[in-house]
C-alpha cells in the first residue's frame, strides 16, 4: 500500500521478535486488530463503508539472524499506517492506538512514529523552539551554556540564591532547577522564583547577559496550569517539566496555553523505564525525539553519550534528528518540503566538563545546549570559575583553535578545567 | 538501617544488573545522589541539618551468577528509602524521584514500592473498591462477568447499542467500552452513553439484573473532569481510563473528584512499555497493582496468563496479591493492621473462554471479573449466549461440580462454549 498518496494515516513502525512467526500475518493481523476489529467476515457492502477505517500494512522487512546467530534475534521491522479519523488528535489517543494493548504482545518495539497532515496539523509545537529561545537571550551566535544546582534539597532561599548567582556570574545562559525539587516549605516555587531572578539581576550587571531560570513545575496534574501561572506571575521566565510523569498531553496542552508564555524543558525522568530495551518500550528518538518536539518542548534534555548516564551516540544522534530536522516528511510521510515544528534545542546531559565541549559540538553542532552540573560546581576555583571554563571553551572552539592551546592563551578557568579533566576530542 | 522504625520513609526496590559493580557502593550512592547530592564533603554542623533528606541503604542482596550461568545475569537486589519530607505527596513526585534520573542509569528495574505512612495517607484510595462495586450491583455471591465490545471504530449508534444489548441479555455484570475508541462523530461519549444505558434498563427487564458501563474517558488532559462530568450527566454508571497514557496522577485526582462518584476501571494500555523486560522498567505488580489501587483504581485490567496476550502467572499473581492484599505492611513497611486502601478488582483480560472459568477462579478466588471479549461474541449461539455460557460455568465452579457434568445438566449455551473452546482446569 502506497501511504504516501495519503494524508490521512498516522504511521507507526515496529520492531518485533519472534524465532517462527509469520510476520507478514502478524502485521495483517494488527492492522485490523487495531483499527476495525475483523475484516474478512464482513459483508462486501460493509467492506466498503469500513475501509476508511481499516489499518495497512505498509512494508514488512524480515531479518533471518545470520549463520551463527541464535533463532531468538530473527525479527522483523512492521510499519502500519492507522487512519486518523479512528482517533482523536491528542498524543494519548495515538499512543493508545497504535502501542496500547500491541505494547503487551511479545517482543515487540515503537521503533517510529509519524503523522497524517492533519493529525500534526492539530500540534502548534515549540512556541518557541530554538529561534525563540536564541531570541529571548539575545544569542545567536554560539551554542548555549546551562547549568544544573548542584544539590537543592534541604537547602533554605539563601543558599539557593547563592548557587545561582555563582552559576550565572559564571556566564551561562540557562540554569535549570533539579528536577526533583518539588514544593516544599524552605523553597516554595513563587519565592525560589523571586530569588533567583533577583540573583539573575544581579549578575546582569556584572555580565551584561541575560539569563532563562527553568524552575520545576509539579504538583497535580490538575493543578498544573495555575502552577505555572504562580510561577510566571513571580517572574519565572522558563519551566521545566518531567514530561513522562504526566504524559506527552500535558506537555501539548501546558505549550500551548496562553497565559504560559515562556519557554519549556522537558526532562527525560523516567524515560530509562522506556528506551533502553531493545524487545520491549518506545525507542528514545520518539520518546525524547519527535514525540517531545510535537508537544512542544523547546528545549529537550536527554543523557549524553559522554558521562555516566549514557546512551549509545547513534541514538542521541537519532533523538537530534527527530529536534533539528527540517524535512517535513520525517514528521508526515506524505508531506514535503519544511517541517511545520519550530525546532526544539537539544541538550545532552550528564558527565559534561569543559574539554568535552569540541565532541559536543562535533556531534551535535552550533544548535545545542551545553549542559552542566558537576562540571560546572566541581571547578577547582569555584562554580563562577566553572562557567568561564565553559565559555572559554565554546569560544576556543568556535574561533577554531585547540583547546589546549586555547586555554593556554590566558584562559585560566578552561586551563584549570582541562588539569581536573582533561580533553577528549 | 532499621526504616520499619521510622514511618517517614517511601523505600523503593531495585532489581540491578552489573557483571562487576561494587553493589554496596552503587546503593550508597543512590541513596545520596537521588536526595541530598552528596554527604560526605559536608561539614558535620550541615550533617545534622540535612540528616532528615538523607536516602537510606535498607538492603543489599547480591546474587552471583551460578556456575555454568553468564557473568551477565549477576545482579543485586537493592533496597533504598527516601524520606517523605523530599518530595511532595503525589506519584508523580514519588516516581520522578525514585525512578526519575536512576531509570536511565544501566540495567535497572524498579520492583517493588511502598509508602510511609504520611505519604499512603494522602490517598484516598478506590472510593468503590470490590465491596463498593459489589454494592452497587447487588451482586455479594459470585465473580463478577464482564464482556467488552467486539469492534467499535465505524460503527454507529443503533450498532453499538445493539451489541450492548446482546451482551447485556446474556448475564453480564459490566461491560466496557474498547479502549481505542475516542470522541468521533458517530458515536459522541453522551449520545453512547445514552444508548447504551438505554439498552442495559432495556435488558435489565428480562434479566433483572443491574449493570456497569465503563465508558472510555478520552481526550485532553486538563478537560478530563469535565469529559467525566459530560459522561455521568448523561447517564454513565462507570469509566474506563487509560492511565499510563496520561499518568497515574490524573487517575488519583479523577478518583477522588467529588464530582466523579462512579467506580474507575483502569485500562492497561501501554503497561507493555515498562514490564516486560527483566532490565529496565517498572514490575507488572507495581505498574498495574500497587500504583493503581493506591491512585484509586476500582477495577484493574491486566493481561491474563491464559491468552495470546500473556503475562507469566507469577506476575499476574503478583498484581493480585497487590490489588487484593489487606496487610498494611505490604503498602507501609513500617505499618501494621488492615491496609488502609479498599481492594481494587482484578480484572485479568485476553483469552478468556468458559472453559478457562474453573482455572480463573482457581488462581484468583472469588474477588475476580471474569472478562472475556472473542468468548462472548465467537459463541456459536451468538453473544447473549456467551453471556449465559460464561454465568453457567461460574455457577458449575460455585457448585463444585465438574463443568463439563455441569455442562450436561441442560445447560445448552455452557455445552457449546465447552465444544467450541474445549475445558482447561
Amino acid at each position: 500500500m502506497n501511504v504516501e498518496t495519503h494524508g490521512a494515516y498516522c504511521v507507526a513502525t515496529y520492531r518485533c521478535y519472534d524465532e517462527k512467526a509469520d510476520f507478514h500475518k502478524k502485521a495483517a493481523g494488527i492492522a485490523v486488530g487495531l483499527t476495525v476489529g475483523s475484516w474478512t467476515d464482513l459483508p462486501q457492502a460493509r467492506k466498503a463503508e469500513m475501509e476508511k477505517h481499516l489499518g495497512r500494512v505498509v512494508r514488512v522487512e524480515v531479518h533471518e539472524p545470520a549463520a551463527g546467530e541464535s533463532a531468538s534475534e530473527r525479527y522483523a521491522d512492521i510499519q502500519i499506517a492507522y487512519p486518523d479519523i479512528n482517533f482523536s488528535r491528542d498524543i494519548p489517543a495515538l499512543l493508545v492506538t497504535v502501542f496500547g494493548k500491541l505494547s503487551m504482545d511479545g517482543r515487540i518495539k515503537l521503533i517510529d512514529l509519524s503523522f497524517s497532515e492533519a493529525f500534526l496539523s492539530a500540534f502548534p509545537g515549540p512556541r518557541y523552539g530554538i529561534q525563540g529561545v536564541r531570541d529571548l537571550l539575545g544569542i545567536h551566535d554560539r551554542p548555549l551554556l546551562m547549568s544544573i544546582f548542584k544539590s537543592v534539597i534541604g537547602h533554605d532561599l539563601p543558599a539557593l540564591r547563592e548557587q545561582f548567582l555563582q552559576q550565572a556570574l559564571g556566564g551561562v545562559d540557562l540554569i535549570k532547577d533539579d528536577e526533583i525539587l518539588f514544593e516544599n516549605p524552605l523553597t516554595p516555587i513563587e519565592r525560589r522564583v523571586e530569588a533567583c531572578m533577583q540573583a539573575a539581576a544581579e549578575a546582569q550587571k556584572a555580565t551584561g547577559q541575560k539569563l532563562l531560570y527553568a524552575v520545576n513545575l509539579t504538583g497535580p496534574t490538575f493543578g498544573l496550569i495555575e502552577q505555572a501561572r504562580k510561577a510566571i506571575d513571580a517572574g519565572a521566565n522558563a519551566l521545566l517539566f518531567n514530561v513522562l510523569a504526566y504524559g506527552f498531553d500535558a506537555l501539548a496542552e501546558l505549550s500551548r496555553h496562553p497565559d504560559i508564555r515562556v519557554p519549556i524543558m522537558a526532562h527525560p525522568a523516567m524515560a530509562g523505564a522506556f528506551y533502553p530495551s531493545p524487545y520491549h518500550g518506545i525507542a528514545a528518538s520518539v520518546l525524547l525525539g519527535k514525540l517531545m518536539r510535537l508537544a512542544g518542548a523547546d528545549l529537550v534534555l536527554f543523557p549524553s553519550p559522554y558521562g555516566s548516564v549514557v546512551m549509545p551516540r547513534e541514538e542521541n544522534m537519532a533523538i537530534k534528528e527527530a529536534l533539528l530536522t527540517t524535512d517535513a516528511s520525517a514528521y508526515a510521510l506524505s508531506a514535503n518540503g519544511q517541517a511545520p515544528l519550530a525546532q526544539s534545542f537539544p541538550v545532552p546531559s550528564a558527565g559534561i566538563h569543559p574539554g568535552l565541549v569540541p565532541l559536543i559540538l562535533k556531534d551535535f553542532g552550533d544548535q545545542v545546549v551545553v549542559n552542566a552540573g558537576g562540571g560546572v560546581h566541581g571547578h577547582p576555583m569555584g562554580a563562577a570559575a566553572g562557567g568561564r571554563a565553559f565559555r572559554q571553551a565554546i569560544a576556543g572552539c568556535l574561533a577554531g583553535r585547540p583547546l589546549r592551546e586555547y586555554a593556554a592563551d590566558g584562559h585560566a578557568e578552561l586551563q584549570a578545567a582541562i588539569d581536573a579533566w582533561g580533553i577528549k576530542e
